[in-house]
């Protein structure tokens, strides 16, 4: 599975919808109801999958984690910040090579 | 910038970490700690997400997003989530055709 | 108003209600979800809590904070804490005095 | 332990030394770094909380709750919002008679 390209389609998916009626598409009632709200549930499926993680099964967490990203995705999208932006600043942070790490990260 | 597969990769070198010399890799240091202190990361670094999009500019954003995906892909690796499984299950909800979007949501 | 009080008698309230039928009391509901979804609770009304702190006015950041206050109690009671522990272990930490402040503390 | 009035002699001291030089006091520190970080704590010590009540002892999470109580009265008084309010909004919301309970509530 081509892990980006199925993120930037829903990204675009997402962007797409923004304009929506809010009555027909969730992600254009999440912009109606404002950033605060989208933050807000990004913040709920961030603490479920917290929750899911320490003691729900695996299936469990694939599904919290689903729906914290596609929440990721709506912030990013209602504050005009591409998806390409954050996995460069990913890469740029951590480096994809396998050698090298951020020395100065502590947990 | 030719993000195709970052993510993925990533998640290799993320999972390469895993077993690494603690006092060399942060990867390795969180999972010294446990999937308590690696959850733990994941919720303190949504709630930056949160607050740097109420309160700071795009570039804050996007590298507190940076930082909630870096440690939800340590945390689906900690717990023997492959990222595809993910991915498949955002597509499985949400579709990518920008057609279809789930009813049952609601904010 | 006597805070401690009003508090000391919410906590013995919720320790009542525990056992009561969760078709009708709220505490007995989310007692027969179990500690997972109680501590979700609190996470999301520490959320929102977070949210109206930067984005709502003082009134409804009031009402966001008795939300929180009250599952706070609801988790503790489920966990067999009771609220004198915690404040007992508040004042050990902070003084009540306005003199000494733990010097260990970084923001 | 005669708890009464705790958490309000604590707000009281929270609020003196708000002014106080942020070098030799946590609160100041808190101040002078603004209500954005002052809220980032909040969410930090909640997801603390969450992490305690699922994976460690009482004492643990006693420890963390008052963390939690700590930041809460932090940002209260950093909005100006008295402590008092939030109880009477408690007291409002839930009664403290032990025998209603709102009917709204829905976990």
């Amino acid at each position: 599975m081509d892990a980006v390209d199925s993120l930037s389609r829903l990204a675009s998916t997402i962007a797409a919808r923004r304009a929506a009626d809010p009555n027909e598409s969730y992600v254009a009632k999440l912009h109606a109801r404002g950033i605060g709200k989208i933050a807000q549930k990004l913040g709920e499926e961030a603490v479920e999958t917290v929750i899911a993680a320490l003691t729900e099964d695996r299936a469990a967490l694939a599904g919290e984690a689903a729906d914290l990203l596609f929440h990721l995705l709506v912030l990013l999208d209602a504050k005009g910040v591409p998806l390409g932006e954050v996995l460069a600043e990913l890469e740029r942070r951590e480096g994809t090579s396998g050698i090298a790490e951020k020395a100065r990260r502590t947990p």
